[in-house]
């Protein structure tokens, strides 16, 4: 396993997403993988971790995630633009070698053997909360966090570094169509009296 | 009113928030007037638009919301980083004078008279979607966008301009803490074969 991909302890998982970014999903079942792209993607609680994410009907990862239960959601790169655009353009219904068409490189970091995005800057791996009226009626989906890593470039001791990171590391962030921003500079506010 | 002030389609409203931005919510009820801070926020659909956002059940600005079915929310600006730290750590119950003292001017942009924060880069006024359950397990909030505006310095045509405007301009992406990242550059991803 690559040495800088370090396990994330799950009190600080939800500040892998907390800033917003794109992120991709990935599932498998029966001996299928697939990857797909999500913007509408947000933590949702601290401890146990939760997060949600939006996924269409018309997905081919959606109907994986239904049926095993589990998915990995996990935070690419800048370098990882035109994979992050491809893997939510094209589908895996239509182009059944989706996955090696756009070269998507899968790792198996956790004990489950789910499939991880290599490349990304951060994983999350999830156990569906199963709610099917949000999953019916909004295309709302809730997991829990069992397990989180994260590539020691960029989050290092519960924290981004993208500003002493390259810009490859950067998180990218939708906006529609081809269109995304990376995350740029870092900014603090003065705590205030009662902290 | 401010003339940079402009309506936005409600089928463009999604692209305020696609891109991950930390958001304050207003509400009124009452007379009372409150707006905190939320990084957990996402776009849920495009037409009609809705959202959700995550609402701590010790937060003054739930209770307004769950008494009134009504709220906003917008995107501070880099401007506003300060003021979004504050009104995210500062409790309308333990300090009643909580937006004066933090200096939050309220415009009144609908015809609803719901307070929007002055000084922010869009705003997206909601019709709570009752989804008892979700509130109550996940403090879970749905909301259906029934107004959209947004300031043409940075949101023209449907479109961010981040790129253009000053930097005082750029959404604020929390992580943590007083942490926060600006959103950057833009990048584009070279459309795929079906596009």
């Amino acid at each position: 396993m690559n040495e800088h991909i370090q396990a994330v302890p799950l009190d600080k998982a939800y500040r892998l997403l907390t800033h917003g970014p794109t992120v991709l999903v990935s599932a498998h079942h029966a001996g299928i993988d697939n990857v797909m792209a999500a913007a509408w993607a947000c933590a949702l609680d601290f401890a146990p971790p939760k997060l949600t994410v939006v996924l269409d009907k018309s997905t081919r990862t959606r109907a994986l995630i239904e049926a095993s239960g589990q998915f990995v959601i996990q935070v690419p790169t800048a370098r990882l633009l035109q994979l992050t655009h491809e893997v939510g353009t094209r589908s895996r219904a239509i182009e059944p070698d989706k996955l090696d068409a756009v070269g998507v490189e899968l790792l198996r970091l956790g004990a489950s053997g789910m499939p991880y995005v290599a490349g990304c800057s951060a994983w999350l791996e999830c156990r569906l909360v199963p709610e099917p009226h949000n999953q019916q009626v909004y295309d709302l989906f809730i997991g829990e966090v069992t397990a989180a890593w994260a590539d020691d470039h960029v989050f290092r001791n519960g924290h981004w570094e993208f500003e002493s990171a390259g810009p490859e590391w950067r998180s990218i962030h939708h906006v529609a169509g081809g269109h995304f921003y990376a995350i740029g500079e870092a900014m603090a506010a003065r705590l205030s009296e009662e902290e």
